[in-house]
């Protein structure tokens, strides 16, 4: 893997050592709080940063993400997560355990507009996004070049209406070998199957490039042209089996003019997606988002 | 009228005694810049703002918008006026001269809900929005002691699925009475009859409490809440006969999150709302809209 | 007071009537969460929203923002304060528990300029601004007409250099004799002396017209036009005896070009200060802020 | 040069290939838009878009800037350029005619934070940035790997205080041979001698990580990490000989939290600082850019 990164990667590895964050989504009851926090206390756990919501409509849910310091956190790690399943069947929780060092793996699906994925490779590059990059897979050779110069493997499997299914074993025996935890469509212009999406249950990040759910489906740009908008969009959300209906993470805009044609919104739209993909794939490896529903809550 | 206000008025009437704006919307063709620029210096006006476009996409459209200081305008205006129409039956134009003194003339239509209304009066009362008040009609009493303190007159005309005639003749009459030139509907929650919406072509400005298009029609917060999205709008634009459909003049966002019930989203919509329509007003009091088709240019 | 105001502020009471916020600011160790949380627990409080922050940089602080629910918090309040001094005692903590119900009391101050107390009576008006305003201060009469038709009793205090003091001990008494919580200075135009200051910690709310550290003093709109700057700002913060450097609540901005003289960015500028002044204003009424030396937590 | 720019670039030439941009700014008068309109009238230009604005402030000046298709203006092209010296000394005009196919020749200097090289390469390579890059410069050898893996050739020249003057004037017999239009310093760290600024008046665009004039100098952002802001800020400006105090091109801002240390500041920093030189940077290649004073005209 690239050089430049691997050593900024060790740096941050080392910093975060003793760095963990548990998340929680549990049916509402008093008590929760008190319980979790006095469990990470006996393990000489400090908090950094905690954010907790409830909700008392439909049902009541409850929700935290917790950050804390732990000396000795990558002995006692195993420990404190199995210790705390007893914790959690008490309170029905759904929740997860991890280490901040342990940098999430991530394949990156691109077809021929590379935006996107220069964004993503710029913010690593950067150390402003600190995953590993196992490996690239497109429909296209268009991204081959860059994807190489950066060290990262390149897999071109094209995949069209007729072999999808045949490319998918493919995707999902790499997917299995390197060991992926997340999977970021860049613009990756194909519709996967139920099966490949039920299997990636909230671990597909795909960016949709109009501000939902306006627009939803194909020509988003075209059709804002159409209507006259005045603001454009780009909408990053988990995938699920219904088309662009998928739990949102984040959305963002920008203002456009009577000017603007459909390849002046086309561009502009360029720079909305970038920044809206990278910050919803940031919050999705800092373990800031809690799918609930068809929504997220984002700490 | 108020008394604040009418100082404020006088002083700007009499400061802009000599501007003029001068709008045009015609088939785009060489030479129209040339021909509107030297007519206007015959009369020793000078050009203080231009803005001009024009699209070569769909046919070639010409649109421009000129502001300028021409010495004794009030009395040359009537020559300017008339004289300019063999110009512009040249260049097919469609076209109009405005006095910048001239005050327009608003009525604002509201029902139970006020922040609207208030955000109108605040930026009239500042001196940030010239125009003239003449009355308010409303469907309800709701706003009666408001406006009365503001010493605009109110006329309450409830206003049913049943009687919609009758309280349009009524509003119709008022219209033509006071000399309205442009309608506010600052959260009236009332449908207009086709027949009055035709015969006010862009002249009355309503305020959708969504980023059209998404959340046409009904229960847009409800629906954004159950959406989960991450931001939200409003939009306001002119009245056509086709719902929530007219051309945009502006629209603008804010960022919402997961803590937002529908209530909360209420709440800063309403904040949206107020400044999307007060600027939507101030564009089309300082002449800087031009419809074309089914959208907007705004200089 | 205003009657409409009335309606809504006993249905909120009522509504909230089981709200409690606790607010925390003390040196961090491991722990304060579990000992708080199970505290509140024992009263059967449920917690609706936590916000947690430490500072592990310049010494290591702990803020945290609770809001919970509790059956029969009106007559248990007192007990639960009561007892909680002995938790906070152990932590060194800084703190204060509230009763959502128990509207805060605000006096506005305002000169001659009034779309900020525009703003906050319309916002107040809307329900979007639960306080009660007792009274308003003015050192000029401008603001009589308007403050009175919303049934606030107003009090004309001339303020000059010269007399001060005199001006400040007639503003102390009445802030005493109307039992006053916060004081929102609504452009104000008078320096308030070091005594008054140090009176009212952290409960002066100042709107800047400039975009802090930018445009520190007078004429901040005429130094950014001379300086050609592309965004204009405001800043409302927390006054302290060092003019405009006390802690920043909240900032905005909005773009101006080259078309903007002098006046135009005073037009735009009143939009920005008055959204900007309700907000902090807002944040401050939902105890979401915590002063930690010369700058704010806002939760 | 890189081979998809280059087959973009080519398309894009062939596409602009009759359309030419006029800039102009003098003393305001009566006549000039009619003048210069019916000038471009005689070469057979058709008007596409054009800005206009006077100020009757400070003295008058007129600024326009006209964008044309034409007929063969590859061939006329010397001629109208020619001819307009005589209407531009009628006028006293400061004045500029670009034919949009003819890229502008960028140097790129650069030290060791690559963000905004990096911002400006995913553009260029986008195509949403055209010009030429003959060539990048930088005081270290970090770019170089990334600089060189675009086949833009790369010079490793040293700076620093003792050799200031050596190498600049290495740089300059480079912008000579290379035949540079423009030099954007993004993040260049070093000071520019007086006589290098004075050769380049309004050609050298830098990034300052500051919104100005809130933190001119260094530490930006440690200096908002001290003083509590809410937002910080990016500015891209026209370097003079005072620091920090050219005309400012573009500003923007993002908000930030009390949870963010120096280093989040910095991260986010990076991604304000990289969108706001790449708008400059496009700006000054569509010619929307007019030097007065000390300020810039945008259109």
């Amino acid at each position: 893997m690239n050089s430049v990164f691997n050593l900024q990667s060790a740096q941050y590895k080392d910093k975060q050592k003793n760095r963990g964050r548990l998340l929680i989504n549990c049916p509402d009851q008093p008590g929760i709080v008190a319980t979790v926090s006095k469990y990470l206390f006996q393990y000489g756990a400090n908090i950094i940063e905690s954010n907790q919501y409830s909700t008392n409509h439909e049902g009541g849910s409850f929700f935290i993400r917790i950050e804390f310091e732990c000396p000795n956190l990558q002995e006692k790690y195993k420990e404190i997560e199995q210790n705390f399943q007893v914790v959690a069947n008490d309170f029905s929780m759904d929740w997860r355990l991890q280490l901040v060092s342990r940098l999430k793996r991530t394949a990156i699906f691109v077809s021929k507009e590379l935006h996107c994925l220069r964004e993503i490779l710029l913010e690593w590059q950067n150390g402003d996004m600190m995953m590993e990059i196992p490996l690239v897979i497109s429909n296209h050779e268009a991204a081959k070049e860059l994807v190489e110069s950066h060290k990262i493997p390149f897999y071109h499997i094209p995949a069209t209406k007729e072999n999808r299914q045949e490319a998918e074993s493919q995707h999902l025996k790499l997917l299995e070998e390197f060991e992926i935890d997340v999977i970021i469509l860049a613009r990756y212009m194909q519709i996967l199957t139920p099966n490949f999406v039920s299997a990636q249950p909230n671990k597909i990040i795909n960016i949709h490039h109009s501000f939902l759910p306006a627009f939803v489906g194909a020509r988003p740009y075209d059709r804002a042209y159409e209507r006259g908008v005045k603001i454009i969009g780009a909408t990053s959300h988990y995938v699920t089996n219904d088309l662009d209906e998928g739990p949102i993470i984040e959305q963002d805009i920008r203002r456009v003019d009577h000017r603007d044609h459909v390849e002046d919104l086309k561009r502009t739209g360029r720079s909305i997606e970038r920044s809206v993909l990278a910050r919803a794939v940031k919050w999705h490896l800092e373990d800031r988002i809690i799918v609930h529903g068809n929504k997220t809550v984002v700490f």
